[in-house]
């Protein structure tokens, strides 16, 4: 069989958008749920989907493990998949690891940009890597099975928690720093690492990510893709938008500021350029996959590598964790 | 005048405490009312010393300056100070220091033992120093007043708190490694940037961070005592007990484990002494300030240098913050 998966994306969420993503043709999408919620917030936003999931059955339903994506394909609906940027739902509590997991939720990253409880993300000066606790939480994470995602943390806390994990872990939204050094995107060292360790990298669509912002073609992103693969292998790769879709601009705001500084923090942007960044022509939504595709046969990946990419390649990683 | 200050006591609090405390004349004492509790948590333990207030007006009362150190020496009570070994109780708000501080709180520590949001603990491996979220705490702890307090934090973190904040900071509790090399303890070049900087060190009776432990003589104790007034000169040194009087073993186990592990962590315990453990005979409890009261005359510092290190460079330091 042959999946299509955008494995991070944080809309607006709407009919509209769940409409969007079936357009797409999208098995699967791993969705943000929260940011710096703590867990009672947390059981909010979950009332929410519950919602959504209510209110769109025809469209969307919540993801539990792979054979979600193959249900979702059957039923040509798309499986949510429920993932945290940050790591604040499980508080100081290891045991709200399993409660989380319980909950449904699958993704979690150890950092969001600043220093947690867990290790270093990667806007702060020194990175020292996983914490005690952070330790304790990959070996708990590992056991009930809730995976391990460092899209926004330091190198060395990412080196550290692919060799303290006992299950491949994931970099869901990102790029490849050889092609654009965003400080969010990832060195080659730490990739081939990541691929042989037989986690995954999603190539992020975010405009903060890509050579030339906005304005990045796709054939630009293609070669990047080409050269990704020759790098690290074709199987490892895979896409996580990071489509920010219809959200509005006090959204950025929070999710760099949280409730951490009374000054105003630019993260990824500037204070000329302090909102969400306009996506590149060719994505400005997850309909843009078909662009993809096109870009990526041109480019001379073969029909399976490209259909790898574009989501048969998640598809394995969930299967195997 | 005269102050008898112990700037540092965790004990299970009762009538029988707060009178052993008047007994040994302090006037002000800095008490732990938490380790690893959120906000909501914060505001239970305060009503619990809204009751011991109520229940003992006759012996303490709740201390908020240094004027009500002043006050306690007039009316014969304890100015009881409020602070936190760790920094839970603002979660990752930075509008939450402000409400402690309002609450009556005066000190705080930016780490216990692991990694915290804003700085390294002492028992972590990788000391990264005050983090970006630490920085802006750090400011905010200036601008209301509450006091950055170092004493379970990594050395790297606490030469950053020296240099970020704009006031005199405090180790309440802890030793000089020279002496005895516990992780807690530590280093003479800290000690005299801390001195320099206007900082107090609170010399500790806690049996683990005591050369010999349990066994630590008063002589010895007091050797070291003129040895870091010579190093830092006197007037940047108190006592910050650490006394734990009637705590029952579990309270030393979930001091140490709070929620981030599910095995057991020892801390500057063992498996095979993992309880309290007992104090030296010359200070089981405060009463043993008169003991270093004859001692420190014994080794040799002058009636004012006693009366300075016993209670009035604390004093000193409220008055200056």
């Amino acid at each position: 069989m042959n999946y299509k998966i955008d494995n991070l994306q944080y809309c607006n969420w709407s009919r509209e958008v769940f409409e969007i993503n079936r357009e797409a043709a999208l098995d699967a999408v791993h969705v943000t749920i929260v940011y710096h919620e703590d867990y009672d917030e947390l059981l909010k936003r979950i009332d929410e989907w519950n919602i959504h999931f209510e209110e769109n059955s025809d469209l969307i339903f919540h993801g539990k493990n792979y054979k979600d994506i193959e249900k979702a394909k059957e039923e040509k609906k798309t499986a949510i998949f429920f993932g945290f940027q940050n790591c604040s739902p499980i508080e100081d509590d290891i045991s709200l690891i399993e409660k989380v997991h319980e909950l449904g939720c699958k993704f979690m990253q150890l950092t969001y940009n600043n220093q947690s409880l867990l290790a270093t993300g990667c806007y702060e000066k020194i990175d020292s890597g996983v914490t005690n606790f952070g330790k304790e939480v990959i070996k708990e994470m590992n056991r009930v099975g809730l995976v391990i995602d460092m899209s926004h943390s330091a190198e060395k806390s990412t080196f550290d928690a692919i060799e303290i994990s006992k299950k491949p872990i994931a970099i869901t939204h990102a790029n490849p720093s050889f092609w654009h050094k965003a400080i969010r995107n990832k060195s080659t060292d730490l990739l081939k690492t990541l691929a042989q360790s037989g986690g995954m990298i999603g190539l992020s669509l975010y405009p903060h990510h890509l050579k030339d912002g906005t304005n990045c073609n796709l054939e630009n992103f293609c070669e990047m893709t080409a050269k990704t693969a020759e790098l690290i292998g074709v199987n490892n790769i895979g896409i996580g938008s990071d489509l920010c879709l219809k959200q509005p601009d006090t959204v950025v705001e929070w999710m760099r500021n949280g409730t951490w500084t009374k000054k105003k923090n630019f993260g990824e942007g500037s204070k000329n350029k302090p909102g969400f960044p306009k996506q590149p022509d060719w994505f400005k939504d997850a309909r843009g996959f078909k662009n993809l595709e096109v870009g990526l046969r041109k480019i001379g990946f073969n029909q399976g590598e490209v259909e790898g990419i574009l989501g048969n390649n998640w598809y394995n990683f969930y299967k195997n964790i």
